[in-house]
């Protein structure tokens, strides 16, 4: 059973099913009558006026959010190993022209107002050094962790007194909502987040992100930097139709309780393995070189995820949408048997 | 009846199957057991080695290309009603870091030996002027015409000469290659051609395009420029099966010869008023306003293109795979009884 | 006796001596007491509040204006032959991240409302065509013609009613002014232009020309792209106390009309040989190429400027500040004797 | 006495009376007799082929390096306080598109083979991550700390065995040689450095430095992205001499001997109070803030460079070429008494 990634997962029956049902002409590029859904179906959800833009991948929409509040010469504050800094090979300097990510530390990925202001604090006010102009956050951490409303509104409200826009990569934002038990809007628009890189392709989606802006107007000049990157699809009502197929229902609330819910049940056999608490769908565990295989061996597929020390190994395990509490009881038998 | 562009056609059948059928837990990104498939599938086509790298749009394709091929500080040869020039909102420029397009011009969007020779020596050879490294042309061209693999040939003699890269934009590939008659190799590698977009979106495809290089040591640095640009995604395995379904028992091939053939009914009827020879899915036909205005009040509808004089305006038709003769018989008499 | 270019001239000695009174230690970069005197001394020739920053070069100078009022995804409509087109390499696609140049044409590399209004409507409202938001002049022209207030007073109203910025590239602004003898500001900020590249290295400077802004908030974010650009030297100083030696007891406009005398010297033996009319300091003349020979023969240098016909060449020669009437009156001769 | 920094000494009168002396019509950009002799110059004084351009600032010298051995989508390897990441604004983003920085730590702002082989393998080799291409030093260090030939050479080894690129940014690269006593080429091409940053500016010029490529071939591209970046001064005659005559007689190595011996009379006076071995010419001192109210109560002027503990603070004090050991006398008596 593999727990590589959520990436990896199937795509839901219903989107699958939704994609197929819009396998008629239709107007090209986004002005299919599904696109124009989006900005309505999207408002509902929040509560709020939303502009939405859908485009394939997670990267995409973290840049094309940072390129709408960041000018070249300027800097976002984001956590060292923030999927903007580690994963996406540079993508964020390409879309913003060069401008910087200014990293900081924090447990389990998180930052707080104190490092933030750090961050800021540290820098000269001269032309010499890049200003900040951002901060960004992911929502669910690479870690697996989650940010409350009231996290969330401490720095936004710090990145009001600043000046500072707010982007949150929501790549798994449907599991921290599903944790939090709040609103979508409470832990975001609510609580100072400019943009939102809303994932569905890790919780049962293909290939449809929704890029939400709280502040439509800052979505005009994106939807040009979209068209300018390639990401203008089109056939792009096969992406509408996969975030309207998440949204119906709260399609994208309960596969994301899922697999929280199963890694829950990891976790609970995990213990003291923990290296951080389960707040989603991501676990990273101690396993020695031996105890890794072993489980392997049981046909368990996980990655390792560098050394803890000199005896232990770290492992991340993801759960996703398709996986029941029955699908990872083996899994939690085995890591209790260790 | 739409004839608006091949943009907007359904995804054929068969691209729909293999997409369900690849709905399993697979490994993420270009990982997969499809995406392997690919270089040896297309080298297969071409009779030679090609590396090949699917994206989801011809524009990212096009500017991956030329990236490829381009130091931010030369630049590209092509038609001033390229695509991309004319439909990319400056995307060439963003993917190169601001290399420039250098416009010639040429019946039909064609460009020949003479008018890139005339451009090239009209170009100091000084550090004040941008100097050419590449040559990008579009088969069929954005008026449906269709470059002979002798011209392309000639043209690649020239790039070999002048050390020029050349790229071709083959979002109707397909159907230029049903025109000729010819093998897919016959009018690219054999003819010079480095880099082609090979494009599968606009004949039966939903959201694939094969980037294929013929000389597969460039394809390295695309590999990181993909992802860089957001177009990496994670389960790519949907757009690796596109691609193999398509070339499944030339897919491809029959899904342009009905194109084309739809075409011909059509440009039959049209007779003197078809502004470029009909060759490959699209035509441009002058009609007068009531004329236009005629045709669509029976339904049929399709894009205004400019103005050919104080009476006549112009109106491009795209046809698509989808179209039979029987489906176009309707608007041919339409227009024969105009 | 060279005419190539005003660029190859000496360095005034009233620069020189400025620079070297200037030698003594002092803050580093723009923080030194003449750069602070900048702003109020341009301030007052203009009239209005501005903001001036030193950089080195015009095409630093034109590419920092540009890249101020442009989006890497919008367009610059300027001349097909200026200068930011066609002699700095790209630069503008460099300062813009890929912004794009939309050429038009017109007599004596001028532009008109007509034809950027032509141009404006010709581009598509949609994301897949670039829009522009800018219009760029030079004055005066690559073609040494001048536009008077009127003529960009009529511009700048169109680029206001059409949300437009205005820039002027000034690279021989004080051979127009002295053409005009309106003042600095009527053809200027009086007439819309909203930055202005004021050249002096070639009317005497050495290496520094003014950015000035006239909405000054513009400026700010320009203070930190020159950094980023490398343009903010060490020893600013240097390039400040040229700016005001140029200004002190307007120097700038004293040797313009020194340049521009010459040249009307030798226009006036030109008569019917001149290609344009002759109104600041550069003369094109028809020559065949045995009369360039012969003037080559007695001693003056000059560019060929490309072919007017089977039996004329042009030529360009250039006046400079250090030209006196009797300095050309050899050149005139020779070309009235031809 | 001003300490504040180097670049803010004034011109050495020998490079003045050159750039006087080049005070005559010559041709424009780099065309002039001086700049013809650049290349010759300092092949000479590396014993190597050499191809030279002059650039105005270390920033654009440094940047124009990095662009000319990083691709986009790569990375270079340079310390934590590299002048690069810390005081250029972010230039190296903007003249790469957005390559990325890759800092490492090391005492004295120096890096170590082992340094840079941990951060070379802590890169996962796949394409989602930033891949290094270069690495950059400083030398002397932001520190004042001297790379010898062998530590060089010990980076150049495993940059070659790695693939890197070896840059070195000089801006105070004289002030390393009269430390070292060794060639110039010792500590550079001897060692494996490909690109030099050679500084002038801090060492008497007033605005040119040396960018030298001891691989030729690189330095085309390089005067191409000069002129794009706006760096191809018009009146380039006036940077070349200058570097001239920091070359004639090893003016450049008397005015670092000046420096650096000023600097050390300091250095015996501080004592313990050294926060960095003295190499070159920069202090990095213990000072209470009393103790720095009282030199400065004194006239003795420079920089605080953050906290060293509760009760400490640093000061940076950088002495240059015209400080001769009387000059330094009294503030070295002034920090012996505190």
């Amino acid at each position: 059973m593999r727990f590589f990634s959520d990436n990896a997962a199937p795509v839901h029956p219903a989107v699958m099913q939704a994609m197929a049902d819009a396998n008629h002409i239709d107007t090209a590029y986004d002005g299919d009558q599904y696109s124009a859904r989006l900005d309505a179906a999207f408002s509902e959800l929040f509560g709020r006026d939303a502009a939405v833009l859908w485009v394939a991948t997670g990267t995409s929409a973290n840049c094309l959010a940072l390129a709408s509040i960041l000018q070249p010469h300027q800097g976002v504050i984001c956590h060292r190993e923030a999927h903007i800094e580690v994963d996406e090979c540079g993508a964020p300097g390409f879309y913003t022209a060069g401008a910087k990510l200014m990293l900081v530390d924090g447990d389990g990925a998180k930052i707080t107002p104190a490092t933030v202001t750090n961050t800021l604090d540290a820098i000269r006010k001269d032309v010499h050094q890049v200003q900040a102009a951002a901060v960004s956050i992911t929502n669910a951490t690479e870690y697996g962790m989650v940010y409350t409303p009231a996290e969330v509104a401490a720095l936004g409200a710090l990145c009001r007194e600043r000046g500072l826009g707010l982007h949150m990569d929501g790549a798994r934002f449907a599991n921290a909502v599903a944790h939090l038990g709040c609103t979508p809007a409470d832990v975001t628009v609510n609580a100072g987040v400019d943009i939102l890189s809303f994932g569905f392709v890790k919780n049962g989606g293909m290939g449809a992100e929704a890029l939400v802006y709280f502040d439509p107007a800052l979505a005009d000049a994106a939807r040009y930097r979209r068209k300018r990157a390639g990401h203008l699809q089109s056939k792009g009502r096969f992406l509408a139709v996969q975030l309207l197929a998440m949204l119906k229902d709260d399609l994208w609330l309960h596969n994301a309780r899922s697999a929280n819910t199963a890694a829950m049940v990891i976790a609970q056999a995990a213990g003291e393995r923990l290296l951080y608490p389960v707040q989603a769908n991501e676990l990273f565990l101690r396993l020695t070189p031996a105890e890794a295989a072993a489980l392997r061996a049981q046909g368990f597929d996980f990655y390792d995820w560098g050394v803890v020390d000199e005896n232990w190994g770290a492992a991340r395990l993801v759960t996703s949408w398709q996986h029941t509490e029955t699908d990872v009881a083996p899994l939690a038998r085995a890591i209790a048997a260790l």
